[in-house]
């Protein structure tokens, strides 16, 4: 329908978020207009504030509002040890844990050749830079344990060992809490390889 | 962390669209400011575009831009037939089988009682005014069959007929290219009651 072109473009916008196909996104329209025009509002600001705000840490590449994120700026953290993560998400589930006080590079992003995403696109230049500033001591390869995180802390292993850096991977094994019986294979076997 | 204040933001305003947690949000907002700036920016203007653009048809109830929609203007529709639909998007879903060519009225919701939505916020009211305007001769109740669907139907259906107009519903059934075998045993109830 002609009279409805504002509409139309808006569940176009929509189908542009991850995840999210022509019905999702009309559903989501159709939301917003009939019961929270509010919340549309608010959407629209957040994304025009988020969009001219957020840039990336000139030292560890995550998403920042200043020249340098708060991480990367705190005093108190290890400057020895770097860890090596893929995205906010995995740095902040790291933070967590509350069991690394050291500092992080933010891959934003990870190896995928099929995808067209090479070393380039995950700052690998800027990570071997980082790394070898004289103060990291230790790299902890915290990719995801995917295919595409392995490779990609394969990849980042080898070319900061070419340059003498010591470089560690988090430990795979049986989750806290799992019954032997219940773990797949691969697991155990992983385990059992990186058994302390 | 304080320097993300606008991404933090974002991630809020994104969890009020309709099945998106938090982790849906923060794979978004990851999405469109490491990958899709552009995406966030039209969303951005899609969204306030909507707000200021999109209305309710003055017959109707739909979105629309103008006073009046598309189909409500169109001369061509049968004036004498209103189909009741909950949604524009089972208006479209109704449009696309092209076997009705008659006028619409679309509740813009459904009544739920537990959800506090009653007879006003589906405009009942707007509905019997508009079947009682001596040109329609049959509404069709083209509601959902879900339960709240079929409630809808059911108050709608009583309180056109206490006003001595002709309300027909949506034929239950087995589903086209269906086999017996593999249909619920509901279902097969409802096309029997419903038998040509
Ligand atoms: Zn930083
Ligand atoms: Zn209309």
């Amino acid at each position: 329908m002609s009279d409805t072109h504002s509409l139309d473009t808006l569940v176009q916008a929509l189908r542009r978020l991850p995840g999210v196909g022509v019905r999702s996104a009309q559903r989501m329209a159709f939301h917003l207009l009939q019961h929270d025009r509010e919340g549309a509002q608010l959407l629209a600001r957040s994304l025009q504030d988020a969009v001219s705000q957020v840039r990336h840490c000139a030292l560890c590449h995550t998403f920042t509002e200043g020249e340098v994120c708060a991480t990367c700026q705190d005093p108190r953290r290890d400057a020895s040890k770097l860890a090596v993560v893929e995205t906010p998400a995995d740095q902040a589930a790291l933070e967590r844990t509350g069991a690394f006080k050291g500092r992080y590079f933010v891959l934003m992003g990870k190896l995928s050749p099929l995808d067209g995403v090479g070393p380039r696109d995950i700052g690998m230049h800027k990570l071997i830079e980082r790394a070898s500033d004289g103060t990291v001591q230790e790299v902890i390869l915290a990719t995801n344990f995917t295919a595409e995180g392995e490779t990609t802390a394969h990849v980042i292993a080898q070319a900061l060992k070419n340059r003498g850096l010591t470089v560690t991977r988090l430990a795979r094994g049986v989750p806290a809490g799992s019954e032997l019986e219940y773990v797949d294979l691969g697991t155990i076997a992983h385990a059992l390889v990186d058994r302390r």
